[in-house]
């Protein structure tokens, strides 16, 4: 059984004390309307998968001020999640990086896992990195490279990951390819698409029937000229070439400035390849912020076009759509930092239920731009985090996550525990 | 016949003028080689269209500042062109624009084009504007737009236009769609997606079997939000959709910043999806400058994936491919803007046929980037001016076309001629 | 007496039928706190110029769509930002254009604002376009322009712009400079930096002792290499050499992209020299869309800045900003986009004013990033909306203003008064 | 005495092979004219330092992969450096990065170096990382922190450089502050705008009296919201504020996209606040890729501001402006890397020297913009290659440096010398 650095009674006692100060959630939200409640039931059924490598403090290339306390183990990440589930009642999977996660037997990660009533999410390659003793170098690419038995070496690698992943009860394989080029000149694109493109196949066909394999794209970094799986077009591409079981990933900071992300979101939904999804937030470029610390109405407008997307679509957001946060901790605390970027996550699908879908759909036969827009904001501009709190306060999780974390002491604890120079894999 | 304000005679005596002072252009390129040889000849054969938009001065939304001497009608404009064809060799075609431009009696129109050795290029619509006593307005877009009657419109000017191009003996229909939105919440992008296709099915439907359809993407701009063909990918989506003769067209200013358009035109290529081209320039966002004048290696760039992808498709450079400069001269003189945009695409096709494919490919294959890079900085570094000259010499075309047109005091004669208030239809 | 087309008594019954159906504002913001009161004061206080150019129509080079009713004459201008004023309480003064608005008799014009309860905000001089029967075309600029001849002229303009205002009651003079190159080389840099600084200099010397002059900056377009007062540091280099009573003028849209303009906000309040503020919002330039449609967050970030820095130093925010709207409405009817933005403007300082400074203080002090972030989103993610219908209602203006604007049927009547081609001058 | 891994011998015997088969460089420049003549002699002055943290592989958050054979200590990147200024006769100094570089004993230092004909250029400090053993962290910035302790550490860091500097014989220190902050929130600005100048001025006050101080800025990264000295404005309002001593320092990398950055050299010039300039090139952010490899017609603009600015002022572009590479390595050879960086600000430079002034300011007072552009492009069009060539023939410098450092083996000889695990430190 797992060890909780906090107990279900701790969370109990807050809450009665939150209650207390501020009173029952929804007492301003008027009578519990059916709508309201409605939004509360299904704020109660999202999940969010946490990465396994978000744990830790990440860092550019500048440098890395590492916080203390950081997970040393897949089981002390298994903790962590669980301990971010136990406060927000909404983070029940885990995703995991191979091979910075070693997961030794997968058998006992997958009962870690139970103990804390944790299921495994999609799992990731990585070829953008050498790993020690690693035969062939992914300097310039991996399933792009001109060497086959670099691409060999990366196929290989994803297998094994699926093997890993079927074991630990995962359904999908997250491929994110840093391939491409700096230089003008350094590659063929055309070669560069089609080697990728084979490689792709090959991982596919190993895909269990009930997996999905998700191609996820990114305008530039590491590469600062050309990227291989660019941009959703490519991603489409790729995905359209290799059938039903591939899909595109979107990763909110992996996009040129100005790019309307929420079209993409729409027409990938269109053409049924959407397939998850990573939040994060950013002002210039792949930031890795907080989610929703910086565009929050972007993200709105976002979970707008996937709650009416999928509805239109019959798609089931738990079921056929993976959620990730995947951001970088370089300043805050990284569980503080998920709790925020998990409570901007509900918030904004909070606000995108309360959209009043008819009437903007009568706006919008009309071209009545300011009544369409009328609508929009009076979701985005209602104050949702009673439904927020309610939903949390029905899951027996906590009211106020951040500031529980913070009264018990929580990353003392685990410094305690795991010691301050404690470091994490991952970024 | 048509009235040149230009005699061949005046072109000859213009070169022998430049060849006494400056000597033969090729005389410092060493011995003509065979490789240079090549060059000269793919330079005499390539023509780049020229718009009948692109005569008169253009403006922004804060004003316009018009030059004088502007054509007032087809014929004057297909005389402009005509000008541009005798000085350069290198503008064989005009492009028209309807309803800007008014055919009359198309048989006229033929003969005029023929008597300047010019032909008509891709027809293009227009459903961005509202033409007087027009019945039903685009202000929210033409072929996404939520009333049918309003589609009906919007595809019958399509079918329109076609026809007068079959007149004309044009073989495409070039359809940029403004349509798109400024407002969140103002369109249902699936909708707007699927109206449109719908729209340009029946267009398509339409096309004589040896016409292609060109469908251009635009990131933003006339709408501040989305745009319905917004991206490289849609319009690949909705070309993929349409069929064989359906093809996306690319414009030079109508990315996102930092765009790698060089990639795009190379996948696009890969997929037999590329069909056509319009130059300009830009520092900030579709500034329509004169070509090669902000960022000329770029230029260099794409033509080197054009120049090898369609050799390695097996395309003729100029049956297969659409080639216009599309540029707005809102301070320059027009012609000579034009003039210069001519001999800019001239020397980065002059540069990209220099690039030595085989010592590329083989650095790209051992990952020598350094030496890729050497590659292409060769002969982009090279001065390809002579080679210019040398097959507009061979041509009977000016060897200083701006030069010659300010010798010969053309801007002046056109202004005695149309009135220094004359102003061209179009941007 | 001004005629208007809305009755003070519509509005009370307007109130009285929302405030049956709605309830009192407050009613949901709990007891009415001191901090609360003291926001709904400041809301009261809180006034916003609307341009006389933003009441017709708005257009890009691609075209326009005009959609009836706008005000033909400077007399309707006035009756138009009269009645967002009926309805706002929030929109006491309207800027004039020179020579887009024709003022005849200054006297008459002060008598007819007056009977609106408006007064005149800045005057903007104009020397981005030609006017017909102008001597010297601003073709290459104005104050920058090589001929001293155009630069007289120019700065004549301005001296007539000044003494229109002073007979207006006008305090200040806002110069928009469009004076830039499109094309590498085009200007000597340092030149036109020297030529426009002496012209501002005899400007500036030309005003009056209580007046100020705010100097516009703008990243581009309509020039699209260079702007000759193109970003916050020219124009703070400008205002500082030519004395106390220069200005920067911030407008939202003018900046590159990423630009994190609430930095250089904080930054000339600590020079003391942040004199006035555009508000419009935009996703790709300068869109000049509804104030908050797009970045609202930005917005809120922004008038943070404002409130914490005009306090520090002591500012009066009415008496010591000029504020003014300042968006293009190329598709939503001017006034209620109009409407739209003073709401947008109103939200972000009541969550600005809601921010609870001294906790913002200690957590910076103690570098706890997570919890500036809560204080900042906990003051924005509370619906103020409540806030600002009460100070709407105790000023007499409207709880709902588009929905009254709309209940009214004010749009049809001007249509019928002023025809449904009336055309307004601006942009 | 420098033991050198290429000996004088190999590039004379180079040279003559390559003379042979090339012939001399300036036979296809026709005569060798006074002009061309002055080019070569400027040429030959010119000298660019390299920084002793490029020598080695650089790297990105995601990884890095070291080539081998880096130097692992500073002696042997003094060697390398010698290397540099051997095969190109252009690169005499090396500007030092406290304390990345173990200076040991300085007077030894000086000797290695002036037994490479090399002298050291700017000191820099570092605060943006924090060292083992380091009292106070930088995570939250240094001279901008909160802690005055943390401020003081970094002051007396900065004083301890120019100690050093100065047993060098450097002239100058080139401050880059990472301080910032990426949260909203996180910081108040102007509190780290006065703190970063209190700070910034205690440093000054330390400055040899024949010392410069080098302030550069950038716009983001490390961190992703602000950034205290984050534009050229505010490096200038720093550099203003401190005195005669202060200057700005432009990275090319440094900038939002779309900045025009040759305006930004031509204003500071005119302000007298231009020091030095840090070469690189990129695409999307601060992507520190090899000089002119993207963008190589702005290099040329921004050569043409300086060469331009700087004859204005009377400055000496040897004494007066401190001139540096600063790329990352992570793709390619870091030596063959810095050769095609020299060589492409040589190109630059010599085509800006190729401008004809005189006729592009008669271009520019008669609004030509046509000629301007032509002047422009003639320079740049110019294969000056023979001129550098001959340069670097006179100085007794290899005519083809990429190619003659791979004929001698030298990365092997490296590897075989230092070990193919060396890793230089660095970024």
């Amino acid at each position: 059984m797992a060890t909780l650095i906090l107990e279900p009674e701790q969370i109990r006692k807050h809450n009665e004390a939150f209650l207390e100060s501020h009173g029952s959630p929804m007492q301003g939200m008027g009578t519990l309307s059916a709508e309201m409640e409605k939004v509360v039931r299904r704020l109660m059924d999202f999940q969010v998968a946490i990465p396994s490598w978000a744990l830790g403090t990440g860092g550019t290339r500048f440098g890395r001020f590492p916080a203390g306390g950081e997970p040393r183990s897949l089981e002390e990440k298994i903790s962590d999640v669980g301990l971010l589930h136990l406060l927000t009642g909404s983070a029940d999977s885990i995703s995991l990086h191979i091979p910075w996660d070693q997961t030794g037997h997968p058998g006992e990660m997958v009962r870690a896992a139970n103990a804390h009533r944790l299921h495994f999410a999609s799992v990731n390659s990585n070829t953008f990195q050498d790993q020690p003793g690693q035969k062939h170098s992914y300097k310039f690419g991996s399933l792009q490279h001109e060497d086959p038995a670099t691409r060999a070496q990366a196929i290989a690698h994803n297998l094994e990951v699926i093997r890993l992943g079927r074991e630990l009860g995962s359904k999908s394989l997250t491929v994110w390819l840093a391939d491409g080029s700096s230089y003008p000149g350094q590659l063929n694109f055309r070669r560069a698409f089609q080697r990728t493109l084979e490689g792709l196949r090959l991982i596919y066909e190993a895909l269990p029937p009930d997996w999905k394999l998700f191609i996820e794209y990114k305008a530039y970094e590491p590469h600062f000229y050309s990227t291989t799986v660019g941009d959703w077009g490519q991603s489409l591409l790729y995905a359209g070439k290799l059938g039903p079981q591939a899909f595109t990933l979107v990763d909110l900071g992996h996009h040129l400035a100005h790019t309307n992300i929420e079209q993409i979101v729409a027409l990938l939904l269109m053409e049924g390849k959407l397939g998850g999804f990573h939040f994060n937030d950013s002002k210039y470029g792949d930031d890795d912020l907080t989610v929703g610390c910086i565009r929050p109405y972007q993200l709105f407008l976002i979970f707008h076009e996937l709650v009416e997307g999928m509805e239109e679509r019959g798609m089931d957001p738990l079921a056929d759509m993976a959620w990730m946060i995947d951001a970088s901790h370089n300043l805050k605390d990284p569980l503080e930092d998920l709790l925020q970027s998990i409570e901007a996550v509900q918030i904004a699908y909070a606000q995108a239920l309360l959209v009043d879908q008819d009437a903007l759909d009568r706006a919008q036969q009309g071209n009545d731009i300011v009544e369409a827009q009328e609508i929009l904001q009076d979701a985005y501009r209602t104050d949702v985090r009673p439904l927020v709190e309610e939903a949390r306060l029905r899951a027996g999780a906590a009211l106020d996550p951040v500031g529980l974390f913070r009264e018990a002491g929580l990353r003392e604890l685990l410094i305690r525990q795991r010691g301050a120079g404690a470091r994490a894999t991952g970024l």
